[in-house]
């Protein structure tokens, strides 16, 4: 997809549906923070790395705006970029599709803080350069 | 709280933890649902009823910043208002506090369509003064 | 009910619903811990007095047999009582009616382990006693 | 595995984990239900065309027994098989291992009722064939 690199397939789970026959909305919070995981493991050693390393990162916002619902079964392509990396806060964005439809997008912002004393704490540069390479990666060539 | 007529308390529950020790942020946008159900339980016969109408309510937009963490056994009381009421679509929007602290603050956006073809269908009267009553009764005084 | 002498109340919430528009049957498992929480709040001064005493309680087995659907909203009731402690080790045993009708019925085994080295260790003496106060109490007149 | 033809992998998820930073007892329990669907894929043409067929497969019981926690991140295989299948009713087995470890093990009841009137059904000939196929393919050569 146009600006993004990384992407994680999801396959939606029977317990992940609601009454409405559809995927609860708070699932795709889930699958985001999955998506994430694989993208530390492509980029930065994984997210086991980043804890072993003293830091916890947190998330201080989730967005995420629904265009379609997806069902039972249904496989997802979660592409996710890192952006905005800044001292102790970083950016990702998603896009979510099915069957070459859009069926949400948002962002999540997180804090990287110290694992002991929970004071926040600059991103690490072996992250912070790990995640700019793929950025790098991401770019169209021009 | 001020401009919020109606709140309802949560109690964290340990499988909402993560191995951070905190409430995972996925667990929040459960809360904002048990929030909406049990406000609409007050102000316009309950959720069951609005499904009974043959109505369904989407949820098309998320969005919390988390400004604190929350942690096992909290007691959060999760601040609710429904606001912009215009045609098929509304929002709700709150704040959840813990001991007198702001732990998070969010807003969802919502649709209402018919059931069975899925297609927007306006806010029916009832459902849409029963909320403006709620507005009306949290208003200030002037 | 016959046997139990505690219960807590749990309303089924969207979210716990799955496409089958029923509850999802794993939700049952975190209802139970729920209601063993709430259980230790009321005979051992809660669940984080135990944990603050350097153990952990870890579940070593479920079990639950399904005898009716639960929907969106019903209120459920987890009766709910401490057996057979003995050692490291004990088990809860669960009664969930909904309106009069048995929804489930189950157990789980448990057993302490020390915080910090994970090994097995004997239930502390204020906590047997209090969850064999509670078996006192509802023991029947004889 | 001795006895099983068929697993899933699954990796522990962030959101799975809990405050005693192991994956909650309940996950697995999400992770057995994911395996079933997955062998449903393999052998019966999947789950969504047994519910097209006009049918529900519902679950009667849950057993677990945890032998060892599970992390975030760790790799899953949960070996599968479906036995006792007889009239309306058929049992799942697991095993959950990892790393050559056994960390749970468990079974699962289910039954077949008709869709629209929630009535015990028979298991349809063509899944029940699909299933004992499934069978004689993991019975050892003798």
């Amino acid at each position: 997809m146009d600006g993004f690199a990384f992407s994680q397939d999801i396959r939606v789970r029977f317990a992940e549906t609601d009454a409405q026959g559809i995927a609860h909305h708070a699932s795709f919070v889930v699958w985001l923070e999955v998506a994430r995981v694989a993208y530390l493991d492509e980029f930065a050693g994984g997210y086991n790395r980043i804890r072993a390393s003293g830091i916890e990162a947190l998330t201080t916002a989730v967005h995420l705006d629904y265009h379609r619902s997806a069902g039972f079964d249904d496989v997802l392509t979660v592409w996710t970029r890192c952006v905005d990396l800044r001292g102790a806060r970083f950016r990702y964005e998603y896009r979510i599709v099915c069957d070459g439809e859009l069926v949400a997008e948002g962002y999540t912002n997180h804090a990287t803080v110290d694992r002991t004393t929970y004071r926040p704490t600059r991103v690490p540069a072996w992250l912070a350069e790990a995640i700019r390479g793929e950025q790098a990666s991401a770019a169209p060539a021009s």
